[in-house]
């Protein structure tokens, strides 16, 4: 398909036969008069009576336990910038049938036209009680790390802005299994992250809590190096600010292990990939147009494991991966938050799960006669049915160690968990 | 069923198999790697751009223009009170679901933890982008008149509150055919409204639009009949203060043709409805315990025509007659507010479908064997399927017809519209 028939399959997928992706289902019989008595007056009476006696009963007898608001300001929709709260209706409703197709989980997709960060934090707070968790999405840095900073403080339900940690999970997810096969440790590798927005922040604090060492890791944004000297740092950057004499993305590169851009196309020249060290590992995420286009970069470098955020190639880095199961996880222990122990949980089972033999339906979706644990996949693919076996339970688990899990480990899940095998 | 077999039935009904009453439904195609990249990444990015260069196409591409809120902040949840925000989810819900099955209109509930009307006002202002109309409900007067006003002005979408003006609409179309039939006219009927909350403000309101005359209308609160002297009247009581002798209900009801009740279980006595004016009509709406019994009443007044709120009397006054077909029109004509001309549209189609015989379907669903216009069939029962083909397009023809449609009467509708013969 050329970029304009694209256009125009997606209008009209966008268009007919009626606007729009999702719709409302009544769960419930009702066509007699007695059910309509029993849905709403009087019978309703019911609930509402029990709901205001005991909170918690809402996940009981309302959609609210399965329920995930997916919300944005409009501020950083895709790559398009700050579009307005409307024109990103039809991304986060794109991110609604995700949630329901992989997952099973509801969701309302909410455009928030709000004047400040301040604003966008008392509208989300005020509406929370509709919803078992918030994802937010597409939400410019650096208001993004303010707003889930508040937010997840007020309430007491999952908040996840998925820019940040979905990226974040699945980014890690597929670096470890990299060096893994590239037989290099997280603690020792020099990653250089180019793009400091919410996923090149979440990404690098992640890997940190996976045991990479501040000392090696470079942050690189608009201006060049983040480093000790560089002065009007904001705090999530100044984070990351090392001693060191690296100031442009060459230098940054030179004998670096990893680079992982979340930034924009072609910023990074063959040259550069060339002074990396020996075996490295390169996630040119931009899209669609990657950092370094893989064909281009493996003529210099064929030691090396790439992987961008196009289907076209392999290793896909796509958060599809990731917050459909994270969600389900969580709410279905009600968790009180989605913390880190949940997320790593997440990065295992993903891990996990490339490691194991390759399904047929798998290989037939992407018409592969072959995929196996290697270089050109080391992170498992959007279709692949495992995932609601892998990733829930792992994080359900974790909700349930870590003490922020308000029901039990689900009886209808694996019993015991999935055994995890971590690689090393 | 007795009270608690009815409260077992409807908690078992919300809670099982799953909780809630509502779920999302994906309207597209949705099982290939190429129909993902049509509804998410990279294709969404067209409808995205589309919209962000011509907000009017948010109507094309996404859910919006069949999607309503349904909002409340639980300070008036049917006749419980203020039971907070979260306790008003089922009935919220099960809103929701008549607005689903009546007229397949989509609805997100929200409910909104809200300290004061401002902090209400603002996030559904900021929340709306979202939508295609906003249904308010189960705001407590005199809040929820502030309410509307506001967000009326600041949106251009339709902002109805149902406790208002839904009521209003069914009891205008039930009385009007009530006064027919007594031989009244509403220009000269002495109207007493007892209960001076949504329902009883905008009935009043709705039928002075009608042709009743102020100065025949008396409104009861608790402390009495609203008049003159009172002192500490808020503004939408103070413009029914008339110059009046009667301070009682029972002074009130004297001589009256009219008895309307929003008020609470029985409050009026079989010796106040001896004192009224020949044929009276009477609405005893207070649910589910009418300010006085069928069976009291046409026991002393046999020239009585009378409507309550429950489905097991005769002449059922019900809001489900109402709301679901109003936006069913106002959304296919994207009327950008529900103005009086519209209400008193869905007034007339309501009169209109009464007077028409029943067919044998809704004789079936009610167990009835006759149902013909006359003193114990005033209004349409909610199960009456015709209900979709009178009151959305006599809605969307006065939309177009006052200047509030941004469509055309939609082509998919009765051309012309359903000649509604309107009743002397």
């Amino acid at each position: 398909m050329t970029e304009d028939e694209l256009t125009q399959a997606a209008l009209d997928y966008h268009a007919k036969p009626k606007p729009g992706k999702l719709a409302i289902a009544v769960t419930k019989p009702f066509t007699t008069y007695s059910e309509l008595s029993l849905a709403y007056s009087p019978g309703v009476a019911a609930p509402v009576r029990a709901i205001a006696a005991n909170p918690d009963d809402a996940f009981r007898y309302t959609s609210k336990g399965n329920l995930v608001a997916v919300i944005t300001d409009g501020t950083a929709v895709l790559g398009l910038g700050n579009t307005g709260a409307l024109a990103g209706k039809p991304v986060m409703e794109g991110k609604a049938v995700l949630f329901k197709k992989f997952a099973d989980v509801d969701v309302f997709d909410i455009e928030v036209d709000a004047e400040n960060p301040q604003d966008f934090i008392d509208t989300v707070t005020r509406i929370a009680p509709t919803f078992g968790g918030i994802n937010l999405e597409d939400i410019a840095a650096p208001h993004c790390f303010e707003i889930e900073r508040a937010l997840v403080e007020r309430l007491d339900i999952p908040v996840f802005h998925d820019d940040q940690h979905g990226t974040a999970i699945i980014v890690a997810a597929g670096l470890l299994n990299a060096l893994e096969l590239q037989d290099k440790r997280i603690e020792s590798a020099r990653i250089v992250c180019l793009g400091a927005g919410a996923a090149g922040i979440a990404s690098m604090n992640l890997l940190l809590a996976l045991g990479a060492r501040r000392e090696n890791l470079l942050l690189v944004d608009r201006r060049g190096v983040i480093h000790r000297e560089r002065e009007n740092l904001d705090p999530t950057k100044a984070a990351f600010a090392i001693e060191t004499p690296c100031r442009t993305l060459a230098d940054a590169l030179a004998e670096s292990d990893v680079f992982i851009g979340v930034s924009g196309p072609n910023l990074v020249t063959a040259e550069m990939l060339k002074t990396m060290a020996p075996r490295p590992v390169v996630f040119a995420l931009s899209n669609p147009d990657p950092e370094i286009r893989p064909e281009v970069a493996l003529r210099v470098r064929s030691d090396l494991i790439m992987a961008t955020g196009r289907s076209d190639y392999p290793n896909q880095v796509n958060n599809v991966l990731g917050f459909p199961y994270l969600f389900r996880g969580a709410l279905d222990v009600r968790a009180k938050r989605i913390n880190r122990e949940m997320h790593i949980a997440a990065v295992q089972a993903l891990r996990a799960l490339a490691h194991e033999p390759v399904p047929s339906e798998v290989l037939n979706a992407y018409g592969k006669s072959d995929l196996a644990f290697g270089p050109g996949y080391i992170i498992p693919t959007p279709l692949d049915p495992r995932l609601i076996d892998y990733v829930p339970p792992a994080v359900a688990k974790a909700a349930v160690d870590s003490g922020v899990a308000r029901a039990a480990y689900p009886a209808h899940y694996p019993q015991p968990p999935v055994d995890i095998h971590t690689p090393a």
